[in-house]
């Protein structure tokens, strides 16, 4: 019996909506504001729960920061790049895929606002910059490098993220333009070979 | 008499030092915390002055920000690159020559804050991120491309912008290894490509 109900408790439809209705709030928040300025009760308040609620499934604030930028879809992200690598039998093209995935996520609202947070909140606290320095690591270097495999693999990730940061600050928070109006299917081809470069260019 | 008077005053030694003091002050807070924590109240007392001299040499906090942002050695940066590339008799180079010009100057604690403080408050002010797009876009767009004049200048200096701007970010901000430790001498060589190919490639 008292497993039965542990196990119904763990199914509860409403507390999957509830996690979710916190997350998305505090992505919003922490995007609009940073970390210090988005307080745990705002957080409630947008997901229109109880703060006590927030603590009981994430914890202190940290731990509600990390949730929320954890992005299910970045290892979707990377094994579609892969993938489409793959069928492309060759890694001459693995730039341009990068930054066409990447920019097909960048241009939903949602994911905006998760990179703008992270972004704006790695900027002034170092528990953010490690995690978004930590998350583009796992992406660019563990993943990518293992289908791509060069020498100096940790100096091209890292050349490789700071032409993404740069893409991404440039394009949808400095707004410069023409890079920031310009249809969404026309970056790859602008910023591919960069990657490619630094992909497998003799450094 | 009377001219005379405001000729010497004018002169003054101690209103160009006292201004210069409010200056050093204010990027240091402006870097620190960002346009909107950094108060005129904490800049006069960090330069040692009244806040109303704060105010009666440079208005309001959005003027004192723009005066203080405005880089005396932009200009030196600029034509030294010119000047460089222009004793090379070759654009050829001008990738490498401008990314090592910026590290020169990224490099001194003094511009490095300067940066940070304009890249903080720009992902949270408009009226930054205006000044900073500005600032690159005359510094890229105006200057360069009158040196190299090629087609597509807009979108090429906003490429450019993209790289630089992400460099910057990903080594003195997030510190992304090992591109944070490297050696600075090593970076035009890594980058300079990247700016080369926005520069004067087919795009």
């Amino acid at each position: 019996m008292s497993d039965g109900s542990r196990l119904s408790r763990g199914r509860r439809p409403g507390e999957n909506r509830t996690k979710a209705a916190i997350l998305q709030a505090a992505r919003k928040l922490f995007a609009e504001r940073g970390f210090d300025a988005a307080g745990i009760r705002d957080i409630a308040s947008g997901a229109q729960v109880d703060p006590a609620l927030v603590h009981h499934y994430f914890g202190n604030k940290e731990s509600l920061f990390a949730a929320a930028m954890r992005l299910p879809n970045i290892p979707e992200l990377l094994t579609g790049a892969i993938a489409e690598n793959a069928e492309e039998a060759s890694a001459r093209k693995l730039g341009e895929i990068l930054v066409r995935r990447a920019i097909r996520f960048w241009e939903e609202p949602a994911f905006q606002r998760v990179m703008a947070g992270l972004l704006r909140s790695a900027l002034t606290r170092p528990s953010a910059a490690i995690m978004l320095r930590e998350a583009f690591r796992k992406m660019i270097l563990e993943e990518l490098m293992r289908a791509v495999g060069p020498p100096d693999a940790d100096l091209r990730a890292s050349l490789v993220a700071s032409q993404m940061f740069g893409l991404f600050m440039a394009r949808y928070l400095l707004h410069v333009e023409p890079l920031a109006s310009l249809p969404a299917q026309e970056i790859p081809r602008l910023i591919g070979p960069t990657l490619q470069h630094y992909l497998d260019a003799e450094l």
